[in-house]
């Protein structure tokens, strides 16, 4: 059998106890290492899972697949993945292979920041599409998240923005040297990302030159195009100011850290009151319920007096219920 | 601590270790039994624990929070939930409460429908928001899912669709009588839905006169409306024939059956076909990914020759690929 097992979000111990039966019985277990990263070491995983740990890279995992599920028709195997294993279709390659090479499968799921994102008392079911946001550089500021975020935005539903991890970079001397020497992985901060974030929303909606103090209207009928450096002539869905955010740090682990805010506050934070990684953030939509206003305003920036409840009432339109 | 614990999606041992660990440090130990339902009896999840375990109703935790959270800041008592535990906001008034009450809270994430639904082969990062299907009645077809599914078709992403559980009904004589009697709990088939779909569209869009050959337009630009009994004016961007859709029933255990193919096939199957609770359906946005269309086309009804092929390649526009 070859199992594909969800390692969920934060420690050896979450695990499935399903998962964890599997992964004791089986010949070699090999732990994915590119799309995410748990927040544990491997001898730690090792021990607590009795069985030694291969890990698997890109390059193992693309182009060394069959040496992967070698012999997983008479033995198990097991491919490990953080969150659940099937959050995207990185994985859903290595088990068409399978399939097309009659060997058994079985996934075992668990928790994904999709789902632990409840954390912020945002509503799952009312989360539009997910975007990725990586790096921005010098010359590469790659903006194809805005207008899937614009989507979102116009029927008023939550972002869950997926935020970039680089492993295994090499430096532009070890590449050149052919020197297989990977830098330490890099996480992008939520700064990092409300900061990229206002940077595309300026270029995109330069501020008018005679400044107004009317609201931004709610509504566009443009439509969304996918094309970078691109100054969008309707107004803007996205005021900073007048926009919620949340970021999300070390979600289900025990120094979980949440923060909710105006994008503009959220931007103007410094880098450590987040904290280390993961992170992840989320761009309130417009349909926001007074339960998700109230509970994820126990996280606002500036408590009580923040911009978090200025703005879900006056702009958002959402009154504060009792509890 | 008030623990508040995801049980994952099928049986006993898709708890988490951490889960596990927190229950049988509990001394009061409540199931939440209303909004989903565990395939596995009471008895066996007690033995599992080796505690007892007490059945939350709506009503005790809607009427009786303070009981189920009595004394947790001095003893642990754990609340579980089927899935993960925050998915919806029913549980985060709970945890609001115990939080105002200066309950240390602890929440353990697990898997949800909303990630399992990666075994359908399509990408969670592409769905939109999610809907929810209530039965119909003779009097009563709330249709306030439809221009939120139209609002996910115009943006091309994938729409999970929750079907209705009852639980603990009463038969109208009962009710009548004031006697507390319910009935089986009732669970909505891929089949029921796939055809309240149907009678919606139907009524939304009424066959045009002349009988037309021509594919319908895949675009519009009709505002959502949440209208019930409502005639749409602007073409469909549901037509059943053209529109690929799949079924998941009792994902995440060893009877799972997944089934793919166009909304019209699916809404002929035989309610049998899909085995017994529980069900969700899946209805497949125009961003279908090829990777996509090959794994979910594994479940397709008809195979190779089934309308799934047919759908992608000429109305969607999705090429195969080779693995």
């Amino acid at each position: 059998m070859f199992y594909v097992i969800g390692l969920g979000l934060s420690d050896e111990k979450d695990i499935t106890v399903k998962g964890l039966e599997a992964v004791k019985g089986c010949e070699r277990v090999y732990l994915e290492s590119y799309t995410s990263i748990l927040m544990v070491e491997k001898e730690k995983l090792e021990a607590f899972y009795e069985r030694p740990v291969i890990t698997a890279t890109r390059e193992l995992v693309e182009l060394e697949a069959d040496e992967i599920l070698k012999d997983a028709d008479k033995v198990d195997v097991a491919f490990l993945v953080v969150g659940d294993p099937l959050g995207a279709t990185t994985h859903t390659d290595l088990l068409l292979r399978a399939k097309s090479l009659q060997i058994p499968t079985s996934v075992i799921h668990n928790a994904s920041i999709l789902t632990a994102l409840g954390s912020t008392g945002l509503q799952m079911y009312s989360f539009g599409q997910t975007l990725s946001m990586v790096f921005y550089t010098d010359s590469w500021k790659p903006d194809s998240w805005y207008p899937r975020l614009e989507e979102n935005l116009k029927i008023g539903v939550h972002t869950l923005v997926l935020l970039d991890i680089k492993v295994r970079e090499q430096s532009e001397e070890n590449m050149a040297r052919g020197r297989l020497i990977y830098e330490p992985p890099r996480f992008m901060t939520p700064s990092q990302a409300f900061n990229q974030i206002l940077y595309t929303e300026s270029k995109r909606h330069p501020a008018p030159k005679p400044p107004s103090d009317k609201p931004a209207p709610q509504k566009s009928d443009s439509d969304s195009e996918d094309e970078d450096d691109f100054t969008d002539p309707y107004p803007t869905l996205l005021p900073p100011a007048e926009t919620l955010a949340i970021s999300l740090s070390r979600v289900g682990t025990a120094t979980q850290k949440i923060i909710s805010g105006t994008l503009t506050e959220l931007a103007a934070l410094p880098e450590e009151e987040f904290g280390g990684p993961l992170h992840s953030i989320v761009i309130v939509g417009k349909r926001l319920h007074p339960l998700e206003l109230e509970y994820a305003g126990k996280f606002a920036i500036g408590g009580e007096q923040g911009g978090w409840w200025k703005v879900g009432k006056e702009v958002y339109g959402v009154e504060r219920e009792t509890f």
